[in-house]
């Protein structure tokens, strides 16, 4: 449903048309400071009309915080907020609305639901997203202050125009050879994980941190937006200083909980974590990530294909992942397809569309990642700080006891 | 936490030396008729000691059904289960118990604990995924009953021996040419969802449907097994008979779920459904499904591109999707690592591994799919019945309501 | 937290002079006529400043709805909505700030949070309710034309003013004696659980439908508010009509959801249902419902001491309720307490407030009823499809199974 | 469904004649000390036959732990646990089946389910109850272990033998008199709540712990056997040291958790806290609990009218409240009523039944309680644990911030 998290919870309502989109936050730590610049930041990254490669309609999307903060401090209590729809007229009937939408979410909504908005694919509008990414936002400034964690996420490849330094795909030939996957996990790829900022993302309009690969993606977007077609790409996500220790086995595995987050974002189609597909094609003897104690005096993993999570539960290693978005469904080029009723025809959307999401994709995925984090974050609070309060454990054999006696 | 599901849902427990691991499956529709073999023909393709391939462990994994089942017909009421555990003891302590495994959950699950069950990991067991297969076993079997829904996995790689058919990975190559990505739905991949048999897929232990390819499968893991090694795979699982309408938008969409069920897997790194990741370098001119009348007179999509679900709602075609599986953590061969106090050295697993898990994973990811497409239809049986109990919709204009007024 | 239900699900967000109070409903039935009419007509019910009886603050609370509505029909998607605060300035500093109220939510909000609004209890304010009247208002709605579910709620008594026809209070002496119980369950109670209408509820400013007793009530609430003191009282609430097979075994009992439900309500200290409290004195063989055909052909009770709820599930008959409000904490009469900080001192509380708040309470009773049978609802149907869709049981015994073979 | 509880969750299976009832207790605090008897304990003071007032069917009940526990020591992971029922069998069939017993769940089962089980009301039967007593007794060690949390629970009525220390009851009889009502709160009561122990408790088989009133009590029940009839009655339950700022607002208030729990226990029919429906005759001027500074130099409130929750959010002071349980529904006097095909006729039920259910109750009612405070707690924990991590808030008017700075 329109709900999302156990302790930290976001709950969205809106569609395209109607009055305005907004959220309901709940569960956010008390004695946090909180601006509204700090939603508004992350809103305008996800906005549309921010450059030529995205949607030319402008809208400002901003957002009215309506509860839970007094005086510039939240009180733990839900935050309302909400951001009004600059067309919030039904849409004008169109013979364009006798087609459902191909590869869109027209015909399934009139499916589920028996009535749809006029607007089509109701509630699979990105304007949906704009709820997600506040509490994203609200979630991060949380995450940031009490552990200075760090999630920055990039366009990693637009069509075929990859950046360089990422994790290779899996091979595309049938091969025995085990010999050439060394590169999966480049020393380049592991720099850019350790020190990616948000600013240098931000300093294209494609949101790809190499300039060159970033020149090549502005022109294949470009191509497609003046052959009304569409192309698809991936964001890579990176978190680092996550505390060790969050994700709840089995089935709330954080890579399982971050899975189902990014999935739920419209036009994704993958997600892979650490090596991921890549990874099942290297031994487990070059693949596992010993462990050793680090120049800091830390213990930790002297690689990082596991992606920062192990057995489900963090390891305090960078957590990366890779989501591909398929390319927008919508494009103003004619398609044949067919009516509602089955009548076949010629398709061309109206309107203005995205060529390619990926770049307003960015925030909502830094934002989701925020949400899984701090929500797992204040699920193991709950369990380390109950077994905290009880008495070291004498009893059990020294390697099945943490040393200082279950004070974790 | 060990719950999955909303009104369809599992609750597992259990470690690898306990005295049984077991689940309670609420919300089975009642009267179906339900007998153990139901339960254990899937157990016994998920036990260990199947073939050479797989750990020689022998363990036959009965299964005793405890409740909600009287004279071979469900009630409606919780399933208790439970699989006793043959080594019932903790573990002897061994110097290996100094060492954390490498990429396994032994040190995650001390630091999340403050303490760990004498054999490692933990709940990270694969034992524990024996409740999720009875579970899944008993769904499918009303999935099956009710509407027909045939749910098949089956072994796509295993390293880089790659069954012919199937999604094509992504390009290796950074390039602006997209003419070259129409292979990513050959044919031969659309016949063999179509038609491919649980049966089939046993016919080799490996259980890839491609004869020759498994030959080269087989060859190697028994490569990775002789030299003490552990290598990855793929599964790739496809959906037959789904209802139209299933899967909550927002945050619930069903592509979404699945991710969350497949990630939940032990040693899983990856998923992509439909396209994949191969179909973000797809235009949205090729890449979108158009609708056409079929054959049988039924509305449909020409192609399925989108892997049977738009907006995160089943559209009626096949659903496929593909797990990436990493190679076991747990090898015999000395790794170079370090003990939980730091101290480095060598670590050589005892006892017997898996030296690939794909195989015995097959009936985890056809368990797990029939969990979330159970649990999707029932909620979705809830709103579907409540708006069929009402008047037609008379006053939205007719592209908004679904002909025949609702009674959709 | 702000969420409440399942399948039909309300949050909610807001405090006293925050922006706005406002709610998300996710979950509703699609292709319900609905119109801002039928939520504010409950919510001017709830609103202050109705009458003399209850605080004079005058607030209109308009309902602005923000989504999930097209064309006045329900698209099945969530229904934000929100009602702005006519005062929205946090408030000023006054020197009644430094005692936390006795027994108002003003320490333990302090003491949970770290911090807490200006307005004092935070969320605990009765402005809270607004969402859930909104959200009972559109639950109601659906019942009503789907089912011709009535739901009604009554002030039954003020103090110790009693509406006549109730369940009795239980004994206040004690004594082996069981015979004079017999007036449980008067005829004219159970005329008037048959009979009552909102209208009738209305006719009168403290909502008892017994005028001479109503003249009492209004009495004794005057009392209190000249004395700047408070009362307490009861509201008894009927659901008529309601189908058979709703409540979920075994945690979630229509009894204990609806406990769970009323018991949220601020101000509420006590519930029971059926004969209640005065049930427990009256043995089985007069307290059980012996099973009859009744004079429509229909199968039913003779009585109805269980209060339409048997194991948990309804039964068909009306259900009944009645809930306890103690007398309201904020009163401007002088209280020795003690300040924050522990100095003993004198407090009487600013502004105006309603000296007994049952009246306005009667429409809160009147929506979390309707959320918990409609989220119940839901549920049910869910399972009734699912085993609807199952052939036919015809191997359980005769009295295992229902006649028409599971067709339920 | 059947599973309850957030953080700390228990979810049962089991009727009565399937192979055994058990529940799955997850989310326990890993690290504490617990063996089998810590459970035994309490399903002892559950199990039928241990006087002569309850049904002369004598089942052990031993407990079974399956896993979660390695050394006496909670791993953290889920308890699994059963008991194995002594008679396994389906029941023969008997004339009776033909009856669904009046006021009992057989007919509310078959048309919620479409089928049900031979034994008639299924998980309506008490033994389900099984699986909580041993989750609240794992609960309640642990509260007990981490704060000295003491919970309580008594039988204060049997008919309309009532303890003498205890909330009275509302007035029977109209009045516009306020004047006495100060009894509710008498010093007996207030010692009875700060001092009675589980031992004194059991010193007597009714579980009242007025020697003069059980005796009065023994003699009501016995009458009520002897009749072939059952009798209703109360039981009251405190729990002292409970930690300040459990129970999450809106609707997740304490009370209505405990109410939801309590009323969860089968026969239950009301519930009321603090000074409960007779508060409600109590005016706010008397009611309200004044604010002190105690002899041992701690914050606390004078009298405790509250019941120890203020705003739905503990106080500190104790919690106390009181659940109605009606009259057993199965009783061998012969009853006239109707089968399932609505022909009269008279039934006697057959089997060995409690003649009253409430000595029997007590335990039950302690472990729900205990598994609320522990669940609500565990949330607290993560709330509190995460704004601790922030700085100290410094821009807020110091009557909205705690001393010290939010490290509350």
């Amino acid at each position: 449903m329109s709900t999302f998290g156990t302790l930290f919870r976001v709950t969205t309502y809106g569609e395209s048309h109607c009055a305005s989109v907004g959220a309901i936050i709940d569960g956010c730590p008390p004695g946090l400071p909180l601006e509204p610049q700090d939603v508004q930041t992350q809103l305008s990254r996800r906005r549309p009309g921010q450059s030529n490669l995205t949607t030319p309609r402008d809208e400002k999307d901003l957002v009215q915080l309506q509860s839970g903060i007094e005086h510039g401090i939240t009180l733990g209590t839900p935050i309302g907020l909400l951001v009004k729809n600059e067309d919030q007229r039904p849409r004008d009937y169109s013979e364009t609305d006798l087609y459902p939408r191909p590869s869109h979410a027209d015909w399934t909504y009139l499916e589920k639901y028996g009535v749809k908005a006029s607007s089509g694919g109701g509630r699979s509008s990105a304007r949906e997203t704009i709820g997600r990414v506040a509490a994203g936002a609200i979630a991060e400034k949380y995450l940031k202050q009490a552990f200075g964690v760090e999630i920055v996420a990039f366009v990693s490849s637009v069509g075929k125009i990859k950046l360089p330094s990422q994790v290779s795909p899996p091979s595309q030939v049938s091969s025995e050879d085990d010999d050439v996957v060394e590169d999966v996990l480049s020393p380049e790829f592991v720099h850019l994980l350790k020190t990616i900022t948000r600013e240098e993302v931000d300093k294209h309009p494609t949101r790809c941190p190499h300039p060159e690969t970033a020149e090549k993606m502005v022109k294949r977007i470009l191509r497609a937006k003046e052959s009304q077609d569409s192309i698809g790409g991936t964001v890579t996500c990176v978190i680092r200083n996550v505390p060790v220790g969050l994700g709840e086995p089995v089935f709330d595995k954080l890579e399982a909980k971050l899975a189902h987050a990014m999935l739920s974002i419209p036009a994704t189609k993958a997600f892979e974590i650490g090596s991921g597909f890549r990874g099942t094609e290297v031994p487990g003897s070059k693949h596992n990530d010993a462990f050793i104690i680090k120049e800091d005096g830390s213990f930790g993993t002297k690689t990082n294909w596991s992606g920062g999570i192990q057995g489900g539960i963090t390891n305090g290693e960078d957590i990366y992942f890779r989501i591909g978005f398929k390319s927008p469904a919508t494009i103003s080029q004619a398609q044949e397809t067919a009516q509602y009723d089955g009548t076949p025809g010629t398709l061309a959307a109206r309107g203005r569309h995205d060529p390619c999401v990926v770049p307003r994709a960015v925030p909502i995925v830094e934002a989701m990642a925020s949400i899984v984090i701090l929500d797992q974050l204040l699920i193991q609070n709950a369990r380390k700080t109950a077994a905290g309060l009880l008495p070291p454990v004498t009893t059990l054999p020294p390697t099945m006891v943490k040393p200082a006696a279950g004070k974790f």
